[in-house]
């Protein structure tokens, strides 16, 4: 849309304040003598984010330009939430943690070029995963003419060695336990960890223990279910045990019950947008319990043909988060129409949890549509005429039999 | 179709041997003055079927009108495995076991009033529920002038005094615990066992643990877990820790693993096809393993195109199968989109099951469509150019450039 | 879901003044000596309203019993035009002139119940057709205890003769020709008027030219195009020729430009909800062109992705508004959607009527997404980069490469 | 998959005998130095195909390397015929007729390459469109370690200008009116035509009447109609009038009354696969009479819930063909599914071919489903009960009501 030949001024970075993304902040001041602005946004991934301000700093960034935000209430309330109502999951396992990040990144990325008057923004994803594609369409949906730089696609370096040559050439500190390969790379977030690569690439393999960062194992959780209630409001959860909380603390506080109980553990083969099979391992002990208190709200308060009509729906929405297309028309008017079925999604759930297991043990709603008086099996003092299902089943049959006396002619 | 006036001359029944078909079972000899066929099939519901010979006999049914079969094979090979190949789950949650059953039952009555000359066809699902509906779509599809006999929606009876009474003038055995209501009404087939009920009518009340009768729960399971493996052919396990099996075997195996290790449990708010919300318990264990042994065995030997195709198409085909529309082109229609997908579905699963827990641990196929070659984060040898990704993303994101534009302009 | 066994007391009656709801009146009060009101709506069926005030003031019906409304700004405005906001065809063909006019009736015959104090309603549709599910799918999803009388189900008249005897007994004025039976059944509104039964039963046969009425043949039409344009505002139409017009005069211009350009005819075998298939007739000329005038307005200011989206959509809201689920969750669910598609669809369309032929020639907008400098053969200055299409098929061709390898060696 | 910096020795070329073909042909011996295939088809593009072995030969094309074949019976009967069982329109409109032909196209010159040993495939389409997309799809789908050749991506020639330079260099013939660049582009097939670019880039500008080819205008079509009739087996059109016909003599007996009557024009701007939005003239005149006699033969033969599946399914069918991904396993399960339903439809369907419109006036056949007797509005001797709708409707409605006073409380 612009032409690509101008040299580039200001490019915001997605900067974690890590080594990878220390070396493409040098990489981007020599190679297009841009100005650089880092943002580093803190998702839940617990970490610390001073220290990248220090760091940012000591690679030469102006105070002004370095950008450290808080966005876990937002990610939360505008994305992580949106996607549950919608009960998404991919390939029907997998509840999206690492997908539904990425747009709300590359959204401030942009405002931030906006406010500082970038004509770039990079990140630092690989050119074989499916990051690449949701930050960039997101970028080019949100900002057309923006300039996108993805160093992993376009630098020179061809290994490991390459990269740490390059970073003690220019004094980019390295810990002692980044000099080699990690055994694995990790995405983390409030709502998962992700780990993939190298010692999970045999998919006939068992991970070993040591991958997992978020839960326990079942094996190695209590021996007692722990029983909770999660409140929900126009399909969010809005309180645990009673106590209202904001979106942000539901999720954290979801993840210390499952994280306990070894709970939202996926190991997966999946299908990458960019064209092959990957294996992955999640940990999503919050939203996994979420998941099934969602499904369980809507289970008293959606009717049939809302609901159905969800289920439809639901792995072209999760395809398109996965895919990276949260900043599309398409799933815009999903959003619509799943909104629009949760008006009355209230109520309160309660679950057992335990050694892995998620179990519903109780729903109740003010909104509730469950009527034991249609389906009780003793007297229904006329609610339910059972004569009405002969007439049902009569019309119901209707084309089949005429479909059945063809078939007999034929 | 045909006259609803004549009178009925014989009538195959679907016969338990219980006390509620035997109540049927007289009620039609003096309501008809028809000729009753019993038809009573094992589908694994772990009752013996020579004591419901005894007592047709006994109720005045002549021996060449007595069938009794042994069903299982057919009902997994022909009924269960296709249904799982479409990795069917009800409203995101039931696996359709009570279902899945119906369709087989009615098919072999109706071949049974052929056989017989029977001109009607008798089932004793009440009037409130699903099974009444697939029943009798199913006569019809298959034989479209049949008669159809619904006792609970067409006799006098008001309660269950009504019917002991009745019992006791016609001579029929009551076994001392049917007297009273039971607490909850139970259906069983290889598949599952099902629950539903009185004592389980408040979906806010846990189930008490005696509804359980196919598992242990989780909290009793063994504390090791059991490690096995399920082989597939075409889609559908063949074999189970290398050993090859029939279709039932495999199930019954299954089950046997799922009971033990608290495996299969569900308990859920259903919306029925006619109408109202009701509360199953569910106990699915084999098959709770099956369907995720299936999905990881399709998640290395499936394509993309078809995975998603599949999910998009899965809701659907379960409606279709809960409302009892087996017997229907749509569900056939699907099936055969289902079972071209499957041809390269083989390879063998390894799972780890532990207290309710199924971890897929290991999946290999000679048919594997996984390449770490492709994915590896190492040297992969030119097997895919990331700059490739580069001209993928800007098509695919040329359309929300465009639209970037205009609203931009809006 | 109240008892039924109570007395109707007040029943409100969609009152066309004609002779079969006339009867209705009458049998009304001697069946249930129930206080009638009656609704009488001009929805364009090109009918006065007046006699209907007469002749239900002459069966005695008070004055202010007797409602006469005007509904035709809100039957296009609030159900005509949403519809077609989503291009809706019934079985790939049928505009569902007659369906959509249901709703609006039965919602307002349950707000003059409302008003009224009345218990029931009651309509004209007989116990073979859709209308009657549309009618009382409405009636109860607005008024759930609403109490509905279907006389045509109900009453034990056999004959045309016989009600006619009952019109003479009754001194209800009977028409000359109503005293036979019509060759065929219509219905009408502003959007289309339909046809069917007796000499239309045979769908081999072509329909008899005294059938149509609402359009000349395309024989018939002129020799010359008539050229119109039509305006679009947020998905809706707003002028012709430049001229804004409100919804209803919209619809009547339009009729008269397919009326006498032959436009807008159909001969349809369609499948009923309640399973049988019937042939229809159906004109519906200012509906047709507006049909095809919004696809092309769509055409350059939608988004493909939204496009592609409502068009999969599309079949299953023909079917809910064909069966009568309009006020139902997921039609809304689907009308949120496609209403969320269309904040952008506006501009000028062309449109060449002649002999049957609507022709788009001219589709421009201030919203356009096309954009010929992306699309042109010539030199389109860096707009589009021709090498980005090497990695977009070859990212899109890499699994089924993958297939094409294991495929190979099976 | 393969190394691509191995020399390429042997190309297979889709060669037209025209003047780019031509210059692509010398531009590859020049540039690899390799040997070419020609491969020359009749899709039934109405062009001569001997001229095209005698320009080979003239440019130097060893004659066993020239390949000329009459693929039409091969076009309609594997690729168009199993296209129109799906009632295949994208995006609403348009038949598909350039997309459906490049899988066979593709599909020969691999077959071709593994005949003639060469490693290489070439096509002459820009990169632009969608056709470079659908070829090279469908080749790597067959053959995925096949290096591909895309000449108007890869080449520096700049403007209409250098290309004629390269052909005088190379004494490559050129016709009088290829010299200046045609005021718009064509590609035609047995199916249609298309015309596209140059003087048709703007949509809001009628497209002059010399861009028309295949059929007449409707204003210059006969005044009198033309009645003919199709006859159907298995979905498929098998003959006219009575008379068995092949299927690519149907096809072209159906374009030559399409022509002579105005039918199958259309004028559309469609979304390619590549991102951007184009504007396409189409001609289909057999093509639009047979889509309009299928859904006419499946009105009478098709069960209701196959039809309405069917449409569902078939948005996204005409996506995959359109996009080029007809090998494809999705595509494939969709056809499964489509040829599933089509077993029974057969029959005669009779059409009136008048200036543009295609009207249909009757349908037969000996699987027909539509019963009069169960339609009529006179005595049906009890085929139907009435009394059945009343309980269709109360068990449709139960969930709206419990909805409807749900939504009251709130």
């Amino acid at each position: 849309m612009t032409s690509q030949t101008k040299p580039i001024k200001k490019v915001v970075l997605a900067y974690s304040g890590g080594l990878d993304t220390s070396i493409i902040l040098k990489w981007l001041q020599q190679t297009y003598g841009a100005e650089v602005v880092t943002f580093t946004a803190d998702l839940g991934q617990g970490e610390e984010l001073e220290p990248a301000r220090a760091k940012a700093l000591m690679l030469g960034i102006k105070p002004e330009n370095i950008y450290i935000e808080d966005l876990r209430e937002e990610f939360v309330r505008d994305y992580v939430f949106p996607m549950f109502r919608a009960n998404a999951l991919y390939e029907g396992i997998y509840l999206l943690g690492t997908s539904i990040a990425r747009p709300l990144i590359s959204k401030r990325q942009i405002e931030i070029a906006r406010a500082t008057g970038a004509d770039a923004v990079c990140h630092g994803a690989t050119g074989k995963g499916n990051d690449q594609v949701r930050f960039e369409l997101s970028y080019y949906a949100l900002e057309p003419s923006i300039r996108i730089i993805a160093p992993w696609r376009d630098w020179s370096f061809k290994s490991r060695e390459d990269l740490i040559a390059f970073a003690e050439q220019n004094q980019i500190p390295i810990a002692k336990d980044k000099r080699g390969e990690a055994p694995f790379s990790v995405d983390a977030n409030l709502l998962h960890s992700s780990s993939e690569g190298k010692v999970l690439e045999d998919p006939n393999v068992e991970p070993p223990q040591y991958v997992f960062q978020r839960t326990v194992s079942p094996e190695e959780a209590p021996d007692k279910p722990t029983v909770i209630t999660i409140g929900f409001k126009q399909g969010d959860a809005v309180s645990i045990n009673g106590t209202p909380m904001s979106p942000a603390t539901i999720l954290a506080t979801l993840n210390d019950y499952g994280r306990e109980n070894g709970i939202g553990r996926v190991d997966l083969v999946e299908n990458r947008f960019v064209g092959m099979k990957s294996r992955g391992i999640y940990e999503t002990p919050g939203g996994t319990i979420l998941w099934h208190a969602h499904r369980a709200i809507e289970s008293i308060t959606l009717d049939r043909g809302a609901m159905h009509l969800k289920d439809e729906l639901m792995p072209r929405y999760a395809e398109l988060v996965y895919y990276g297309f949260w900043f599309s028309p398409e799933r815009e008017m999903l959003q619509a129409a799943i909104d629009k079925s949760q008006e009355h999604v209230e109520g309160v759930v309660t679950l057992k949890l335990y050694k892995g297991n998620v179990i519903v043990t109780g729903r109740e709603s003010p909104k509730s549509l469950y009527s034991s008086t249609l389906v009780t099996f003793e007297d229904d003092k006329g609610a339910y005429d059972q004569k009405d299902a002969a007439g049902f089943i009569k019309l119901n049959a209707l084309r089949l039999r005429t479909l059945g006396q063809r078939d007999r002619q034929g």
